[in-house]
């Protein structure tokens, strides 16, 4: 089997000059390593206490999909404008290079408490921040943030008050 | 469990007038419901005979991914502009509301001949086209597409030459 770190590839100065891209679609390309990944991410406290996932688009839906899968947990979509139909909760958010807003459907909350955050990697965090804040709108609780990969330098664990699990770290 | 179809809901003039906009993202608040549609799909010949999985940018995604897990199949992305490192092969297409481009990492292709395309929901067949024609242009062969839901009366399947299967068609 192949390990994690040797599947994810760093592309320099995408997608803006100075950024080191961490690809980590490699992982699913190598169904014995992205397997392991799930299952272990899955058994993560995290994932059980949670009432359901909230995954982030696109990358995060990738991980959040199959881990909603594997642990038997609902899970709801945090998108960017003009994506989702219906009534939704929208706000913007500065990321890495440039700014964005995400929306989440209103009416996927109401069944729900408990939240579990999961994207392919965590940088600044502008995009976690942003998803928790709209969670903590509508009286939720995050109760932490799974990623594949965390950019330790970039400190973004540093502005949640919820844990942070990383199956890697640069 | 909750029966698939009664997921599944309908928004009219989104994203734009005149599009009754088929929502397939209730199924995935509902575990049983979701698993037992990944398991279907995941069991396709279709699946069984590809070597890998393109899921389409980015409720593909959420399908496709689950079905790469429970199928343990490689999967790989088709992706919307400017969202993908290295070195991509590109094609627009027109699609039910608009004109864009998808893109997949050639050195990804590399590994597999033949191919599933996955997708969550299929209306005139404008994206999967795209995706087809691309893997076609590397010498790759399509054996055929799954989606959740297919929109008959646009004729999307007319488009292929491959076979299509739907979990739910209106």
């Amino acid at each position: 089997m192949k390990k994690l770190e040797d599947l994810i590839l760093t592309y320099k100065d995408f997608p803006k000059k100075g950024i080191y891209f961490k690809d980590i679609l490699g992982i699913t390309q190598e169904p014995e390593t992205f397997n392991e990944l799930i299952i272990k991410m899955a058994s993560s406290e995290i994932i059980k206490n949670a009432d359901a996932i909230v995954a982030i688009d696109a990358r995060g839906f990738i991980f959040g999909s199959a881990i909603s899968l594997k642990a038997s947990k609902p899970i709801i979509f945090a998108r960017k404008p003009g994506k989702l139909p219906g009534q939704l909760i929208q706000k913007k958010y500065n990321l890495e290079y440039g700014e964005n807003s995400l929306s989440i459907q209103k009416e996927s909350l109401n069944k729900f408490k408990t939240f579990a955050i999961v994207d392919d990697l965590l940088a600044t965090g502008g995009t976690v921040s942003c998803v928790a804040d709209l969670l903590k709108s509508q009286n939720k609780k995050v109760l932490g943030l799974l990623v594949v990969v965390e950019l330790k330098e970039l400190g973004g664990r540093l502005k949640f008050k919820f844990p942070v699990e990383a199956s890697l770290s640069y």
